[in-house]
Order: C-alpha cells, then structure tokens, then sequence
C-alpha cells in the first residue's frame, strides 16, 4: 500500500468571503462566476469596496486534499504559503483535518504574503474568485519532493497553477517521479480562461501524461473550442483513461474505456457554491482510491459537492461519510 | 447632534472558531461557556488541536458597536492591533460596516501580535472562549482621542478591558471627556471570572461614573456576591439610571427610574452563542439613540441577540432593520 492515496499540487490561497450585490460586481469590474487574477493593488482596491467578510482557508486542490482528508484518506498537499498569519491558518486547517502539508513556508521577509482569494458571493450563490496569487505563485521544482510523488497511488494537479513562471517545471518533475513508481496523474483544468490562457500546455499534458481529467462544460468547451459538449466529452475520452465533467444542476458526465455514466446532482439550495468542483474531485478520488465503482465513486463526488455549496466556505462542514452512508454508499 | 451616538472601546479580536465537542473541552482543559485568558504558548498549544476553523473579526465591544453600525447608527471604536494580517481584517470588517476606527495600529516589530479569541463552540451552541489578548492588551490613555469621547452621546466600556494594565487610566480619561461634554457612560460587565479579578474596581466605576450597567445573570450574581437574581437587580438599579440584565432564553431585564420591564427572548436555534450579549447591547443603544422607549430598545436587543446566535460568528448575517420591522418596531 502506497503512504498516499492522493497528493494535491496546487495554488495555497485563504479565501476571504464577502457577500455582495450584482450590482457590486459591476461597479468593480468583478466578472461574474469566473476566478480572475489580480495584483496587490487591486486586492487591496477591492477588499477596502467590499464589506465584513470571512477568512477560511481554501485553494483548489488544497480543498480537495482537504475533503479526502476528512473522508479519512491518506492525503498530502504541495503548496506555497508564507510564513505569516494567514499562512499559519492555511498550514494548521490542513493539518487539523489530517493532510500531511510540509512545502516550505516563504519566509517573513520574503515581499509577497501568503495568496488569498477575495471570494464575492451573490445572493444566488454564485461565487467571483478575485485571486491574488502572493507566494503560490512560485512554487517550483525545489518544492516537489520526489520521494513523496513516488508514494503517491495518484498526484492530482490544479490547473490554475499554470500561471506560475516555474509551474511547468514544476508539474514535470512531480508527474515523473509520481509515474516512475507506477502512480497516477489527475488534473483539473479549474476555469475556463484558465484553459484558454494554457491551452497547448493543457493538451499536450493531457495528450501525454494524464489519467483523469476533471473539468466542468465550460472549462472543456473552451479546451477543445467547440459549443458541442458531446463532442468535447467525446474527444477528452480519447485521450484519458477516466474523464469526469460536472454540469451544475445537471450533475456529472463520466466516460471512461467506451463506458458512459451520467450522474444527477443532489438538489440542494445554494448558498454558496465556492468549492462545488473541488469536492466533487475530493468525493470522486476517494471512491476511486478505496475500491468502489467509477460510477459509486462518482455519486460520492456530486454529494461531496452538494453537502459544501449549502454552507459557506469550500471545505466540509457535515460528516460526509455520514451521508455517503445515508444514500447507500456504504 | 453629537458626531456619534456610541463610541466603543474594548479589547480589539479576531475570533478564530472551531467546532469541537465536550469531551475536547474536558481533555484540554478549557472551561465551557465562560472566557479565560491564555499567554502566547497555550494559544499555540489549543489552535494545533483544534479542527479546522474560520476567522472573523470578533472582540465584545467592537461587535456591538459593528451591530450599531449595521443599523445605520453613527459609531467609533477604539482598540489596539498590530499592523499585521489579522489587524488588517479587524480594521476593515469595522470600517467595512460604517464605523470609524482610528486608534492608531502597533508597528509591525511589535512583539505581540494581534490578539485573538480562540472560540470553541460545542454542539449546543455554547461558546468557549480562550483569549490570547495580544497587542489589544496595551490599549493606554495615550490612545483616547478627548475630542472623539466629547463627540459620543454615549460611550460604552468593555469589562474585559480590566485586564489591560492601563486600561484604568484610559477609561478615567475617557469617562471625563466625554462626561465634561454632557455625554453618558455605559459599561459592560463582560464575564463573571473578569467580573471577580476587577470586582472593587467596576463597583467603584458603577457607583460614580455609569449610566448604563449592561450584564447577564452570572455576571451581575458575581458582582453582588448573590444567588438571589432579584436582590442583584435592585442593588445594581439603585446606581444606575439603567439596568439591562440578559438571562440567556428567558431573555432581559431592564430596570430604571423605579420601573421594571421583563423583554422575552426570541426562540431561536442556538448555532454559535458568540456575541450574543454583545448584539443585545448594540440593539438596545441602537433604539435608545434613536429615540425609541426603553422597552422598545430592549425588545430590539433581543431581536439582535437572537439574530446573531443562528449562524456562526459574532457579527449581524441579515439585515437587523428588516427583522425590527417585521416585529412590528419601525
């Protein structure tokens, strides 16, 4: 048995959550539903406009890695945090929740600060992610510990981590150490201007290294530059041995060696749907990694995602198991 | 009309909460439902044992005079922070709701940092609290702006202060400015622990300086040396022109001029009893600054208590305005 059944790189971010209007969005500029990346300027020019907001800690995969934690997997967390007080959050909620996370802290000195996310919530629940980036950005390959990708049943990449100067290199050394010992390689393609700033990495990565890939209609529509989801879906198979797209409301779409499963959402009110993806990972990599179906393991993520869009925060409130449990997913 | 109606000055927090259960108040040794001060190393020492947690911007006066804010109510608070993360966050949720906030924040190179209010909150919605008070402990006279404390129709004073050693001094020269301007002086006693460290100094303020005793039951049986709640009311009412004592579910009493009026609480699911008798103060200066009778103030005290204690954090979620509405006070 591997020491790790998931291993997350990603971008170490505390988001701050606001409640806003669509009104406020507008008059600053914050585009609707989408992660945009922001300098301190803007940061600092946003965070004066909005009101009293919390601070919990999240980043994409480090929400994932958080969630497998709390389903009681063996999980840890590469990421960038500076040794600072929202760093110090950051490390010890990971911890707390039973991930290993032992990336070197940015010392104090360091000009960047620990990222955080200004989150603005509306009142239906969508969320606009206001990212400034801060440490994660320079995450590099001095920070992939070879030893810990080799102990790894699967290494799952955020695919925001793009936009750092030495995340090529980064992922590069992490997919070969981790595919060297027989591990596998998921990643998220997190936004679709994400997709659309990284695309022939994007592919090329897909093309060559990766097993599962995660998105939603909107990331894989920009990926493959077409309004037809089938074909999108459809073209992705191809090249992975397990994709897994969420659609919303409408749930999830699993393909995988020809086979096809469609898996509905838990209907839920939404209070705020940071998170929604990255618990749907964390539900369908747990499955996968303790032996249950793809399609089982595909139910647990679209739980997983409604039980953290009915509360604020990305990472789980209620004891998932309890609910796999209580939709027969024992 | 005087600059502002209530002028606050207390410990400067942010709370950091946790959900734990009883059998972790018992194994670290934290006592339930009460607040107790603990140096740097205990901090450290209960943050790596607790779960996750979210960090909102807490602190006793600083809530209330925040819940003014969010009434519309024209507010000022004075505390102490560092000009760190967390003080970042405190300094802007205050302003963020409308109050003004000017003491002046410690340097960077100060050794203590921020304080904060490590808040464990059990599955009955009681609240814990262990205080590393940080830089908020330093709070001198020397940060008592006289103009500021003239410009206050009322000035409101948190018991835990007490601790600080030179919160004596400050409060002196604040209760004279603003008392030389015709202002008024309301005081909170804050805990019943606070309440016996500081006994002959609150007793000593109540009988010469305040106009307005806020305290709940323990506090106010602590102050008198009493288990006999009635006799507490009547020793305390003879030296205040008012008395508002909370009672948890049962609600508040409200003695002045010879007059007694008994305000039912607002059933409520108890989530995070945190801030509770801090939105009780904040509903009842709202309504008495605003021209409203002294039962009508208590009555919006406990719609705000009750307010605060169905979600987590000790700050207003929905709008306190609509919910006096809907009550039938306009």
């Amino acid at each position: 048995m591997k020491k790790y059944q998931v291993v997350g790189i990603g971008n170490a971010m505390v988001d701050v959550l606001a409640r806003v209007d669509d009104a406020f969005l507008e008059a600053h500029g914050v585009e609707k539903g989408i992660m945009q990346l922001i300098d301190r300027d803007r940061a600092v020019e946003l965070y004066e406009h909005v009101g009293p907001a919390q601070q919990v800690s999240g980043g994409s995969a480090a929400n994932t890695i958080a969630g497998i934690a709390h389903l009681g997997g063996r999980t840890a967390y590469v990421g960038k945090v500076r040794d600072d007080q929202l760093g110090e959050i950051f490390a010890h909620d990971l911890r707390a929740q039973g991930a290993a996370f032992e990336t070197p802290m940015a010392s104090r000195d360091t000009v960047q600060e620990t990222g955080r996310c200004l989150v603005c919530v509306t009142p239906d629940g969508e969320r606009s992610m206001n990212t400034y980036l801060g440490v994660s950005e320079f995450l590099g390959p001095e920070d992939i510990d070879e030893t810990m990708m080799a102990e790894a049943e699967w290494i799952y990449l955020e695919g925001y981590r793009f936009d750092g100067p030495d995340s090529h290199k980064a992922f590069a050394k992490a997919i070969r150490a981790c595919k060297a010992a027989e591990g596998r390689v998921a990643i998220t393609l997190s936004d679709p201007f994400c997709v659309e700033r990284h695309r022939d990495a994007f592919r090329r990565m897909i093309a060559e290294d990766v097993d599962l890939l995660f998105a939603n209609r909107a990331e894989i529509l920009s990926m493959y530059e077409t309004e037809d989801l089938d074909e999108a879906l459809a073209r992705a198979a191809e090249q992975v041995s397990i994709l897994a797209c969420t659609d919303g409301e409408k749930g999830a779409y699993i393909l995988s060696e020809g086979q096809r499963w469609h898996i509905p959402a838990q209907p839920t009110e939404v209070v705020d749907a940071t998170g929604a993806g990255d618990l749907f990972a964390a539900g369908l990599l747990w499955g996968l990694t303790s032996g249950r179906s793809l399609e089982d393991a595909g139910r647990m993520g679209c739980i997983a995602a409604s039980e953290v869009i009915d509360h604020i925060g990305a990472r789980p409130a209620a004891d998932l198991k309890n609910l796999f449990h209580q939709y027969g997913l024992a």
